[in-house]
Parts: C-alpha cells; sequence; structure tokens
C-alpha cells in the first residue's frame, strides 16, 4: 500500500519525505521495494518535468565544485535543484554522506536543493535503477533541475547517459598529454564538453584545451544532423561560463524538442531499462538454479579454453536450467 | 552426429567440405544445427592457430579492393587467407554470392584464399554467432588469417571488433568535413587506422588526413598502456603501405602477446558470447509465452508513455511469464 501522507508531503516539496521515499527506493527489502513501486506509481503523473542533466569527470577535474557552482547559479535564477549520482563503488555510511554534504556545502545547506549521494553497493544495474527511481521521486517533489553526477570510472558514464536528457562532459585544461585521462568512448557520449578550472594561471591553457577540442571534435564526431557538441570555457570558482553552460544545455532541449527527439530519448531509455531490468531477473533466476551452480565453473573453463564453444556452454547451461 | 569424412576432408583443408561445414553452422534448421555444433566441438583442438583481423569502413571507402589487394599480399607472402563478413541486411541470393565474389575477383580465384559472404537475415546477434562459429571452421581448415569485414553501419562494428583480435578502420583521405561519414565510437574500437586511396590526386590529401588523425587520436584517446592506435596511409590500388600495415597488425600481435592480453581477449570474447547466447535463449522464452505477448503491447505503452515504472513493467512482465 502506498503510505498516502508520505505522497502528499512528497508532492508538497518537503525534504524529509522525499528522503524518506527515496530510502524505500534504495532498500533491498522486498516490502520497501513493492511499497516504493506502489508510490512511484502513484507519482507518475507528477514526474517527468525536470531537466535531467548527466555530469561526468575523472577525479581531480573539479565536479562537485562545478556541481556546486552551477547549483546555486541555477537557484539564483529560481530553478529547485536536485543532486543525484551513480557510483557502485560507494558504501553508505556516516562518513561518506558526510563527505557528501561537505565537499558540497553551501549548496547542501541551501533551501532550493536537495542532495543525495549515490546508492550504496550493489551492482552497477541495481545502484543505476534506484537513481533513475530517484529522479522521478525528485521531479514528483518539484525539483526542476536534476543532475546526476557519475564517478568518471567503470560504465557509469553509460548508466548516467541513459537516465540523462543531456550528458555534459567536463575536462581539464592542459595541453596534450594532460588531456588523455579520457576513457574510451565518453567523449562520444558528451552533448555538451565543458573545460573547467579556466581561471587564474590555467585560463589560457583553458582557451587552448577549448580551441583543441573543438578542431578534435570536428573531426572525429559524426556530424548529428541537429546537434554538434559545443566545447565551452568555465570556471567553477569564479562563476565564469556558467550562464553560457546552462544556455548551451537550454539550447539543445530547444533543438531536440523541436525534432521530436527529448521524448523519443526518454522513451528509448524507459523501454531500455524496461528490458535491463527483465535480462536481470530472468538471468538471476538462471544463476540461482543449483543444476546450473554445478555446472557453470566447469562449463566456463572449457569456453575459455576453447575446449568448447559459447554456443554449446549455453546450450547445455539452458538444458541445466530448464532441468 | 559428426559427419567424420566431412571433418577430415575440412581438416585436409578442402575448399568444398568447408563451405559445407559452414553451410551447415548457418543453417537454422536444429538437425543441421546439432550436427554443426558436434562438428564444431570435434575442430576444437584445431582451432585458434590464426590472426583475425576486423576491417571496418563506411561503404564507398574501397573496403573490397583493400581487403582484395592485402589478401594477395598476404598470399604471396606465405599465408591462407579467410574473408567473412557481417552483414545483417544481407539477404543470401544467387546474385549477393556472385556480387561477393566478383567485387574480389582476383582473390576469389586464388587458391590460398577462401571468400564467405555474410550468413543471411536474421538478427545481428545471430549472424554474429555464425560467423563467429566460421572464423573456428576456417581455422581449422588452415587457413592463418581471418579478415572479418563489416557494413560499416548499425552496431555490426561492436559484433565483429567482439571476434577479432584486432580491429582495423579504413578511412578516406579528405580534408575536414569529408571526413565526419564515421560513426559514434567506431574510432574508439580501432587498434589501427588506414587511411585508404593514398594515389593519384588523392596523396597530399591522405597525408593531411593522417597527419589529423594522428592528432585528433592524441587529444581524444587515453593512452592505452601497451598500445596507441597508429595511423597510416595506404593505397589498395598501388599496393603501397600493405607491407607497413600487415606489420603494424604483427607488432600489435606482439605487444599483446608479450603482456598476456591476446589470450585474455579471446578468452573474454568467448565468455561474453555464452552469456549473449543464455540472454537471448532466456528472453526469447519470455517473448514466446503466451501471456507475455498478451500483456507486451500495453506495458511498452504504459512505460513509453510514463504510466508505468520500467521496474514495475518488469516485474509484470517476470510474472506472467512464471504464470
Amino acid at each position: 500500500m502506498p503510505d498516502l501522507p508520505l505522497l502528499d508531503e512528497v508532492l508538497a516539496g518537503r525534504r524529509r519525505a522525499l528522503a524518506r521515499l527515496i530510502t524505500l527506493i534504495e532498500s533491498s527489502r522486498p516490502d520497501h521495494r513493492t511499497q516504493a513501486e506502489a508510490m512511484l506509481d502513484q507519482l507518475s503523473p507528477h514526474t517527468g518535468g525536470a531537466i535531467r542533466v548527466g555530469i561526468s569527470g575523472v577525479p581531480g577535474v573539479g565536479k562537485s565544485s562545478f556541481i556546486e557552482s552551477i547549483g546555486l547559479y541555477l537557484i539564483e535564477q529560481g530553478h529547485k535543484v536536485a543532486v543525484l549520482a551513480v557510483d557502485p563503488s560507494s558504501r553508505r555510511t556516516g562518513g561518506s554522506i558526510l563527505g557528501d554534504k561537505t565537499r558540497m556545502e553551501h549548496l547542501a545547506r541551501n533551501e532550493g536543493a536537495f542532495i543525495r549521494p549515490s546508492p550504496s553497493g550493489g551492482t552497477l544495474g541495481g545502484v543505476a535503477r534506484r537513481t533513475a527511481e530517484s529522479i522521478l521521486a525528485v521531479e514528483a517533489a518539484g525539483y526542476d533541475v536534476v543532475i546526476i553526477e557519475t564517478v568518471g570510472v567503470g560504465q557509469s558514464e553509460t548508466a548516467v547517459a541513459d537516465m540523462s536528457d543531456v550528458f555534459l562532459l567536463l575536462l581539464q585544461p592542459g595541453a596534450g598529454d594532460d588531456l588523455q585521462g579520457i576513457k574510451k568512448g565518453i567523449v562520444e557520449l558528451a552533448d555538451l564538453i565543458v573545460v573547467n578550472k579556466a581561471d587564474g594561471d590555467l585560463a589560457n591553457a583553458a582557451t587552448r584545451a577549448v580551441a583543441d577540442y573543438r578542431a578534435a571534435l570536428h573531426l572525429l564526431r559524426p556530424a548529428s544532423k541537429h546537434w554538434s557538441p559545443p566545447v565551452l570555457a568555465a570556471s567553477a570558482a569564479t562563476g565564469m561560463g556558467l550562464p553560457e553552460v546552462w544556455q548551451k544545455i537550454g539550447a539543445y532541449a530547444e533543438t531536440m524538442k523541436r525534432e521530436g527527439l527529448w521524448q523519443t530519448r526518454r522513451e528509448e531509455q524507459a523501454v531500455g531499462r524496461l528490458w535491463a531490468e527483465v535480462t536481470d531477473a530472468l538471468v538471476s533466476d538462471l544463476k540461482a538454479a543449483p543444476k546450473v551452480g554445478a555446472e557453470l565453473p566447469g562449463l566456463l573453463g572449457d569456453v575459455r579454453s576453447g575446449r568448447l564453444s559459447p554456443t554449446g556452454a549455453a546450450r547445455r547451461l539452458i538444458a541445466a536450467f530448464r532441468g
């Protein structure tokens, strides 16, 4: 049964109620899961109204201070800003919550912001699903900008891109080899590239980096019919460039909506998550079958050594599963 | 039961026997599939000896003539060369087989070469699985270089990269905007980039393209600890650069083997195919269940419109499947 008073409080934008709902969403207790799903179904007419901005960048690029600065800027402009995260490596402890709040201290204290650290532990798929549901919860609570942060390692970028309307990649200024920390394929996911720390001693390096990236993107990326990812410089420290970043995000949203691609992307994301969850459930069932558990290590060894074809091994696993 | 005389003939390198085996591999008849699997299990000690080279590039880049020229060059060097293809859009007709043979006329007539068009129709997964099995068949028949060609559209590049030891991307010479036909993420898959048509009027443009791509890769790609994808110019028409391309492929193989990554990549590919086939089989089962078929269209509509969460819809599909 959905908790109706809690729902009303979420819809009224009470942060404490929102935090409780997200705790239910993140719980692994089956009764909590059932309750969370029932509540999300009730809330669904009130979801979808935010712009969902995924933000990625390698550690050290200044992601936290960038999110804090643009978050405060957006609140000044009258927005309500929620910050979520996808970090499959995180362990929820008193310390890490505190860490999350202190690293965005001013934003965390602001009434217009809601900051939630990553759901803890588990598989990337599980963490991502819970964050995707939390997006719906914060939207129902009236937040109209949702920033979803990724740790910039592993597969978490793809997961975050799959739940964002627009995916922003933060880069460091610096010449040539200094720029190489970026993971394979991440540049290709970006709808917008921002060279952060464009201030002080690094201002010139940032300007050069912007030019280099523009040239490289021009060569390497297919010209989308509708959007070429812009490269901008910004500084979380001085606030320089933040209005331009937000303006580009707005231009992206406008273009996608005009072309009918905004809603399409969301629909594809939702259908993709449906199949990912169905597949996860089916494969979990298979792996949990005692006969599969008994055969799997031997079959994997045979496939690795080439003694058995993947097709043959798959057939045996399915046979073991069906009993 | 495996056809033992056929097996012996394949191992003796008879092309007609090899073609018959691949026909069994590509067949959708269950008895053929069973026979093909039994034969592949018998052949497995004789597989794995080739270097598997995936080649991709947009239509018009000169892929066929490049494969023909480098194939003839390799045969001159004493190699036996098999050419396979992954093209989920292909329809096997007399015409297209003929087309495939005529577009590589000299190679097709050479005793040292074996050319097989893509398995026809079906899903990309199905086409890719059959091509991956055909790689084992041609290896058992003594071919020590296997070229797997992709059509350069859709998801076929990833599928080919997943069955190749080394993935080569062919590009066109040309400045700036002319280079933009490359698909998202494909450059990231490449272990080696070759600018083709570096001859005649295009020679200068090819040199510039090589320099541009080197600069762009230097910026955009993470430095692998062990390998930075080289960019080379070549001409299928004059043969210029083909020895260097083969030399780089050899250097790549040597580096990967020295680092222990060659075998690791193959093992991961095989295990990945195992799980892909298991997942395909499980999802097919689910989709074939009458109750699932009855509920699916409505659930998909509700997920697209946001009336139902992907999690909720997944739960209902699984419930319908389990009856």
